[in-house]
């Protein structure tokens, strides 16, 4: 028996389920808080960073379908912190509680191939690409492409994870031995000028707006830096946000999302979706007059969407694995607004916090 | 077995208790979370505000011996968001962890007699005040401090409770009830041109910062609306500032206090103090660089203090019984921050949540 979907804005006091209870989730359920909802994170993981700053908590696997359900039951809407979510997980909740982002969505996003076709068919450039499914296609695809490429398993990739650069014509064994065990796609390497993300937020009667365009740096595949304003001709700019415009609208898409583009002089190329509030979008805690993770609310919530302007100009610097150490030195600057996530254990590559500093 | 006073600054993982689970242990747990620390708040009323944010929660008197040993067995700091907090329960916590503010600083802030002598014998202006312990007692304070004038009990009143104006020298049948029941104080009624607050931090080495004055315009006894800057000049600003360091140097201060003076064209008078994060401070979230409640979370967890500076011009409205009735209008304005305290009912003069607008 399904929930029919609330067309009244939520109330102060419903609960919010969130799938994935990771640094998003943590900062989404502060901004629940913030407007008078609860929220019940669900996750693999007991001890996650959400349930630090939720009112309940389930730990079980996206393949726990009984579980599942009774999360969803006991909440009056669901949302999500990460695009991976199963198929079959985000349709058992679906069928329970209202789920926004929509489920059908995540077929386009959770594949590399669908994604860049999706956004090629909005007429929206996008790099070179080609199906890869064999050893044979990436001989093919590389011949075709040309070098530099880069590799990149269809599914699951995130933070630079699934991904390998091709620097010559000829595919080197790691890459062959790829493209036999995992669905594939190659993509020509884009010589940006720089790369930028525009974040999007679709509340649920069609509203949209957008955060001012940010400027990031990705070191090894993982985002360092974020910046606003970012330094885009107008021409760039507008092509960026009607790009994203058209994707929401083919979406039909309600809350927080950002896409990422690569900008060459006054093009923009489509790099991927991320169908979710984004860590190009962190600085807007303070940064923004309202957040990426109190608009994500509003929209799922069926509220008014908050301004998304910028309150001056920002930095954001992510701190990663072992930087975090650096702390007590990064506490010491009075205007530095620390976040930490709450992980115990600083591997390599993760994401342990963020400071952001924003200037009049 | 007392734990030793940790000189080390708390590090991220570590865990805050909060005596008290309202709106203020609610917006303290947030705080905390950002900067990676855990909650667990302790509350006689299960499903506390500050519950919903906070990793755990001990639902428990503050009769109760045993359970507030166990809550500060499992913390590493504990702090309370009311001044109330009974000395028994006070003492039996720091007995176990850390307490900061300190167990000492109550006997003064409790009882409004001690209060306002403390203040006068710091060479603070106080309005004319007399220790009321019977309808006798009564007579002759009003005799000496004339009318108007108003009659508070010693001990336990916040907003505007326990308060009564008395409007000629007659005493009031409620008045002479009141003295024969209660402990009082009586205060000459002062004609102030305004009402500010100075909200001070102080770090656990000695460190004082103060957020810049606030103007507080009150409605029946209860905050209504709070502004920065406030219209005051340089000199009573450099008055109560002076008074409020004199405060905190007196009472050896760890944390978040705001000292409450009426102005006078130049002049100041004593009004109160409140020992935590005050509601005249719910700006400072996004109307200051670092907000109180971070504030206070990093002086007792001894990290160095963060900038106190205003954003911008500030107008806080609190949303008190009825009003929330008003949220959804409220939240149409998207420059609006709108805070609901995730309380339940409704009740006249209870504090639901709060607006800020900050302006360039």
């Amino acid at each position: 028996m399904a929930k029919p979907t609330p067309l009244a804005p939520l109330e102060p006091g419903a609960t919010i389920g969130i799938l994935g209870g990771g640094q998003l989730g943590r900062m989404l359920a502060v901004a629940a808080a913030q407007l008078g909802f609860k929220t019940h994170i669900y996750d693999p993981e007991p001890d996650c960073p959400a349930s630090d700053v939720a009112a309940q908590a389930t730990t079980a696997g996206y393949d726990n379908m009984r579980a599942l359900s009774a999360f969803a039951r006991s909440v009056d809407v669901v949302t999500f912190e990460f695009e991976n979510v199963p198929a079959r997980a985000a349709a058992q909740v679906a069928s329970v509680a209202p789920l926004f982002p929509r489920a059908d969505i995540l077929g386009v996003v959770q594949d590399r191939l669908l994604e860049k076709s999706f956004a090629r068919d909005l007429g929206i450039q996008t790099p070179a690409f080609a199906d890869v499914d064999s050893p044979e296609a990436l001989k093919a695809a590389l011949r075709n492409i040309g070098a530099p490429a880069i590799l990149k398993t269809r599914r699951m990739g995130y933070d630079g994870k699934g991904q390998l650069r091709l620097a010559s014509q000829r595919a080197s064994a790691k890459a062959v031995a790829m493209s036999k065990h995992s669905p594939c796609i190659l993509e020509s390497m884009v010589p940006f000028d720089c790369e930028i993300s525009i974040i999007a937020i679709c509340s649920r009667d069609g509203e949209i707006a957008f955060y001012p365009p940010v400027q990031n740096h990705h070191e090894s595949g993982i985002l360092a830096t974020s910046r606003v304003p970012a330094k885009l001709s107008k021409k760039a700019e507008r092509m960026a946000l009607d790009a994203t415009h058209r994707i929401a609208d083919a979406l039909d898409y309600v809350g927080v999302f950002a896409v990422e583009y690569f900008v060459i002089k006054d093009r923009i190329i489509f790099n991927e979706i991320a169908p979710r509030v984004h860590n190009s979008g962190h600085w807007t805690i303070e940064g923004a007059v309202v957040s990426q993770f109190e608009n994500h609310i509003r929209a799922i919530c069926g509220l008014p969407l908050g301004d998304p302007s910028a309150r001056g100009k920002i930095e954001m610097r992510n701190i990663i694995g072992d930087d975090v150490d650096l702390l007590p030195t990064l506490l010491l600057d009075p205007a530095a607004h620390v976040h930490h996530y709450g992980k115990k254990i600083a591997r390599p590559g993760r994401k342990m916090g963020h400071i952001t500093w924003v200037r009049p």
